[in-house]
This record gives structure tokens, C-alpha cells and sequence, in this order.
């Protein structure tokens, strides 16, 4: 066998700790697999106190997490501080001292992600990052290798395991939003601050990396349209089920050429209502998956756990088996750009959400009045857009105010919103009109 | 942009005029993928008059692929010629001609792979097989790659999409095997010999194939316990839906451990109940899926077309892709082993069928009279076998066979063999009892 190739953890968290215990345990099957072993030889975090219930014999703990970068043992610098300032500069550090990296840290590279790999292809060293999206799912390896033939039309995922379970468990009980969120987090499974995962900013920056490796485009998060789960009510549930659809929080890209031929991008997070019978809207509680369809594969679909410590743990050591087979042959540095080598990524106009056509599903809320519902679908005629279905739920008195449900045919978002605006100015609508697309495709 | 790397198709037969329209059509993106183009320089097969549909321009077709192995043009040979004899003997050929392999022959893999591997690793080129398990989806690769941290402790495939399509309109028709056999065969989907697809030897190939990469193990197909779809009735169907469970035809594998600490696999091919609220019994159609279950991911799930032009051909190119990378660095030859390189193949023993534990559903057939229902539970009690559900469906004249439907108890499968062996002899039995094995895990 092989010299073995040596490994620091910075950050001994959740996932630092699942990086550990995978090592360790799976020691003799990577080593197997490799023909090499993968040692991990320090691991640096300022809370060394703290018992994470792993063996660590042979291998120094302590808060310098320059000394890690520097230690000449250490050929991969496995980066899992989390957060923007500490971990970029980290990163960028082990770059500039010639190590690789791998790390998880979605928010970082969806906001800095040129910098670091353009400082890591100057220097010639990876930058993997598979657990960064959807966890464990060997999506990004699957995208960058395995559907390398193809064109990919669309991608459609469901990238963020809070806001999933949290819809599940809305579903399940019919309670509302705020009291299933506070269930979560008394349980663990939601943050004490949820912002990132409940609007969608989580998800947002996986789709920021899934769209660089699908399509080679080149956004920072801030610009891709992303609305959370906050104002998902349970009569819209009810709805959508009675229509055959589910509601999920989807991250969607797909392909686009404007009229002149030139390659545009869709990319948006929100919530989503998905035909009942189409495999995404099947994956409960806090799984992820993305369906990717390619012009030669058609749809493929990749489920699993999104977050965790083990699962993300099984993504960055198979990212560290990769590196390491690399540095072994002496041809490390071309693992894991942000897209395909030698392709660079490139800038691409968005499509605007006005342009996108679909049907459209719309919660108006409105005093339960006559001449209500023909006052608002009289605004929506005007504009031009057709109506499927009209649900008015409830009866209250008429001083109390009730949803009344629309599904349209398929219409410009621009008309939706236009008549929307309208709508919302009527005396008798007393709130914010609520509206969540429906993805037509994915009946496909 | 470097010199292209040169390609021949060897059968240009359905897969083969896929392969070639991706080529052809996804040209640029795939050069802008790797820095390189790949060029199709040339393809054989006997019937060179039939049209493709296929721009043959600069590419040479005829009927000489002996010249196509020896072309110096030609770096990577694509064995798309199926069956054993000719394609076995192309494949050794171009190996000792020192080109690099692609094939979806997973009939021929699985029976000699051991020969065809250990010539490509002497001569040091690559044989890659993607395409032959699971169609389009990355399944090996995830295997061998993104899931590489992992002790795989089971995966549960559907792995034939002709029987996940006869079995899916069993389900929605009623109608018994035969009848949507005859119907699949009319409209093309299943072959007028359906023996490989229905009698699960298909299926038994392709899980060769999967325990190989998953575990490092040794087999040849006829080692796997294999039943397919023949004896798949209506009641069967009915019975399961009744109960929760959806039949699907899967091929299954597991790593144990004997009392003594010896590595153990059990493999089987056969219909499987298995729990409808499970993302596998929503595969319908002829599309195929990859339950892996990892000790770290925990259960991940691969999901997309399992077989035809396009989808095959979309795993085709991106093994092209990948071994012709590997030439350009200068490092090909260590792509695609049939397990992890340096990992060697060993020989496991299997778990024997009797030794399995689970709920099983059987289906006997017996006249309607008094006591035939007493005489069967009577022997499995006496077989010590609990009875958790039982049905007997219709009512005849005394001298007509009805089924009588049994779930039983969680019991070891050589005490209900030996209990069904019995009962079959009864006077009252007047057709062999059918058994259909309950997956329990997957409710897990």
C-alpha cells in the first residue's frame, strides 16, 4: 500500500464529528477502495472541551486552525466552520498554502464562489464541494459525470429538509405554518433563527450550485427570484390536494434560448404546487431530491437525506477519496470545478418571472360579500386570463373575510400580477393576494 | 483545444444509432465539457443498407469491424452488439489492440467478466459499463464514486423496465400476465422472445453487475436465485393492494456477516411485495430505479429510464467522456473496474434462500370444500409458521380450485418451504403454491 494522504477537520460540529466517525469507522474499506488509507491527522475548533464521543487517539485537537493549515501532514483541508468571513478567508488561506479543500459550505461558494475557484485554478488544488448540495445524493457528481452528454433542459429540487418537513407535517395535521415551525424547532429539526430555510435562502444557494454545474452560469444567490414557505396556508394545501396537486419547496432551473438564439436561464425558489403522482411530490419529511431531465437521459431523479451528520459526512469523505485518488497519480487539481473543466462559466440573463407561462394558483382574501367574486374575476377577465376553477371557502358574516380560491389556465405572470395589483385595491379584498405556481412540466 | 479522441461503434443497432445522435447532435457541449472533441470516426455492423436517421458524413460505415478494431483512429471500441460469442470475442480483441472499452453488454459482464476485466487491467485499458444497469442512470458510478465513504449495507433494484411496465398494467387492467405480455409485445415494449425480461435473468445480469461494485463480490449470474414474473396472478395483485403493498420485480442484495465474522451476500431476483407508501412502488412503467442503502447516507435512491436509444446512449457517451479524459491526461486505464481499483473481486458466500426471514404472502390453490382451509393452516401451524391474514377468495361448486391467500408471521423460508411441500400433497391441493417474498425493511 501506498503512503496515506492526510486529512484536518476545521470546524468540530455536527458534521466535523460525522467526518470523524466516518474515518475512523470506514477506515478499512476506504483504504480498500483506495489502495492507500486517508488519515486524519488534526482537527482544529475553538470548543475543545467538548466530549463529540470520538476516539481521538493519534490525532491533535486544538483551536489553531492556522497550525492545521499549515501542518505539512495535511494534504486536504475539510472546511466546516460554516458561515461567510472566517470560513472564506480559511479557505482561501489553505488555497494559497497549496492544500485542497473540500467543504459544505453552500453559502459561501453561492456568494464567493469565483474568488475561491479562481484562487484554487490558479494554484492548481481542488475545491470539492458535493455535500454542499442535497447532502449525501451524489447529485453534482451526477451531474458534472454521469449526465455529461447531455443537454440539461430543467432541473427541479427540492433542497432544503426543514422547509420540507415542515410542509409534511402541515399536511398531515392541517395546522398552520407557525405552530408546525415551533413544533420543529422544539424538537431540533429548525433552527432557532429558521430565516435561511424557511425563505428559501438555503435553497436559493444550492440551486446557485446546481445551475453553475447544469448549465455552466455564472450567479451569485442574490439573483435568483426565491420566496420561502411563510405565507403557505393550510387552506391552500387543502386546495392543492383536492386538485391533485402537493405543494413543495422547489428550487427550478431550466435552459432557455431567447428569440435571438441566445442562451437565457430560469431560476427561481417558491413554493410550488406538484402533480400528486409525480415522484417529487412523494418525498416526505426531511428528504431531499432532484429530478434533472436531460436531453438524451429524459428524467432521472436523485433522493436522499439532505442534511445530517452522517449523510453529509458520506458526501465530503467521497470527496476526499476523490482528491486523494488524484494526489496518489499525481493529477490532483481538476476534480471538482465549479463547473465541467476545462468550461468556464459565464454570465446568462435570467428570464424575469413575468415571462414565465403557466397556470396559476391564487388565494384572494375578501370580505364573503355579494358581488365579491364577480368583482374579482371580472379583473382577472379584463386581463385576459381564463379561470379554471373558483372555490369560496367558508361563510362567515359579512363583515368577516374569507379566501376565495382561483386556479387559472395557463397565463404570463406579468397579467397575473398586473390584475393581481388590481385586485388587491378592491375595497372588499382586505389582504394580500397569495399566489403559488403550478409546474405544469413535471406531469409529464 | 487538444486533438480530438477518436470513437467506433461497433452494431449500430438501436443503442448504437443513440449513441451516435448524441455525439453528433450534443457535439459542442460535450467538447466544451472536456477541452476536446470526441469524434466519431467510424461504425460496423452487418446491415449496412437499413437508414438510421443519422448523418454519416466523414464517419466511415461498413460492415468490417475487425478494421474498425484496428483502425489507429479509433481509440475507444463501443461493443453495442449484445449476446455472448461475437461480442465477447470483438471485446477481447480490442482490449489486446490496446483500445479502451465501452459496452452495455451486461449479459456478457455478468457471465465473464472475470476474463474480460482481468485482460483490460493486463493490457492496463478501461472497460466501462454504465450503461448496462439502470439505462441512463448513474447508478455504478454513484456506487463506485459519491457513495465510496460507505459500508453499503443493502440495494433494493428495479432493473428491468419490461416487467415494471407488464406488471404496472397488470396492476391498472386486471388482466393476467399473458394477456398484457401479448399487448406489451404488439406495441413493442417487450421482445417476441420475453424470456430474459420475464423470467428475471435480465434482472439477475444487472445485479451481478451491482453487487460486484457495491460489495467486491465474485458471482456470475447463475449463482443468484432468480424468479420472474410468469407466476404473477391478478389475486396476487388485489391481495397486495388490500394489504398495502404494491409487486414490483426486484433485484435484492445485502452484506452480512456469518456467526463466525465471514462476509456473507444475499442475492435474489424474484416479485416482491413491497410497502406502497415506499418511494420504489411508485416506479411504474418501464422506468427503473436504485434503492442503495449506505451505513453512513442511509438510504439514497436512483431513479430514471432503464433502457432505450437515447437514455442507454446518454450513459454511453459519459463513460466516452470520462475514459477519454483519462487519455488525454495520459492516465487512462483506470476508470471503470468492475469494483473499486485497487479493490480486487473476491469470492463471498451466499446467504441461502432458506435462511431468509420475513412475512411471506402465499397463494394456494384448492378445491372449495370443507376443511381444505383447516388442512393448510394446520400445516403451517404444525410448521410452527404464524398466520397473520387469511383469504379465500371466491366460492365455486365443491368440485372447482379457488385461491386461498395466507400472509404469515415473520418465519424462516425452509420452514415454509417444507410446510408448502406438504401441503401440496393434499388431496384437496389441486395446483402448486405460489410464494411471494415481503420485503419488510423497506417500510422502515
Amino acid at each position: 500500500m501506498r503512503d496515506a494522504v492526510g486529512v484536518g477537520i476545521l470546524g468540530f460540529g455536527t458534521i466535523g464529528t460525522g467526518v470523524a466517525k466516518v474515518l475512523l469507522r470506514n477506515r478499512e474499506v476506504i483504504a480498500r477502495r483506495l489502495g492507500f488509507p486517508l488519515q486524519l491527522v488534526r482537527i482544529a475548533d475553538l470548543d475543545t472541551r467538548r466530549d463529540r464521543g470520538v476516539d481521538l487517539e493519534d490525532i491533535r485537537f486544538d483551536d489553531d486552525a492556522a497550525g492545521l493549515i499549515s501542518d505539512p501532514r495535511v494534504d486536504i483541508v475539510i472546511e466546516l466552520i460554516g458561515g461567510y468571513d472566517a470560513a472564506r478567508r480559511m479557505i482561501l488561506d489553505a488555497i494559497a498554502k497549496g492544500k485542497h479543500v473540500v467543504t459544505a459550505n453552500k453559502a459561501l461558494l453561492a456568494l464567493h464562489g469565483e474568488e475561491i475557484f479562481g484562487a484554487a485554478a490558479k494554484k492548481g488544488v481542488d475545491v470539492a464541494f458535493e455535500a454542499s448540495v442535497g447532502g449525501g445524493i451524489p447529485i453534482l457528481r451526477s451531474l458534472r459525470e454521469g449526465l455529461a452528454a447531455n443537454h440539461i433542459d430543467s432541473l427541479y429540487g427540492i433542497l432544503n429538509g426543514t422547509t420540507n418537513y415542515v410542509l409534511t407535517e402541515m399536511e398531515q395535521t392541517g395546522e398552520p405554518f407557525e405552530a408546525v415551525l415551533k413544533r420543529a424547532q422544539d424538537l431540533g429539526y429548525a433552527e432557532a433563527d429558521p430565516t435561511f430555510d424557511v425563505d428559501g435562502i438555503d435553497a436559493a444557494h444550492k440551486l446557485t450550485l446546481l445551475v453553475a454545474m447544469a448549465f455552466g452560469a455564472q450567479l451569485t444567490y442574490k439573483d435568483i427570484p426565491t420566496e420561502g414557505i411563510r405565507n403557505v396556508a393550510p387552506v391552500d394545501i387543502e386546495f392543492a390536494e383536492e386538485f391533485g396537486y402537493r405543494i413543495k419547496l422547489l428550487g427550478i432551473a431550466k435552459s432557455h434560448t431567447d428569440p435571438a438564439g441566445k442562451p437565457r436561464i430560469e431560476a427561481r425558489v417558491h413554493p410550488t404546487m406538484v402533480p400528486a403522482d409525480h415522484l417529487l411530490s412523494k418525498v416526505d419529511g426531511a428528504m431531499n431530491a432532484v429530478a434533472v431531465r436531460g436531453d438524451a437521459v429524459g428524467t432521472t431523479l436523485h433522493y436522499g437525506a439532505g442534511a445530517g451528520e452522517l449523510p453529509t459526512a458520506s458526501a465530503v469523505v467521497g470527496d476526499l477519496m476523490e482528491i486523494a485518488r488524484e494526489i496518489q497519480r499525481g493529477q490532483a487539481g481538476r476534480v471538482a470545478p465549479l463547473s465541467y473543466m476545462p468550461e468556464e462559466l459565464h454570465a446568462v440573463d435570467l428570464v424575469p418571472l413575468g415571462e414565465l407561462r403557466a397556470r396559476t394558483y391564487l388565494r384572494f382574501t375578501a370580505l364573503d360579500r355579494p358581488g365579491v367574486l364577480s368583482h374579482i374575476t371580472g379583473a382577472l377577465g379584463q386581463a385576459g386570463i381564463g379561470i379554471e376553477s373558483v372555490l369560496q371557502k367558508g361563510r362567515g358574516l359579512a363583515s368577516e373575510s374569507v379566501p376565495v380560491l382561483v386556479l387559472t389556465h395557463p397565463a404570463a405572470e406579468a397579467d397575473v400580477r398586473a390584475a393581481i395589483d388590481e385586485i388587491d385595491r378592491l375595497p372588499d379584498v382586505t389582504g394580500p393576494t397569495r399566489l403559488i405556481r403550478i409546474e405544469e412540466e413535471l406531469s409529464q
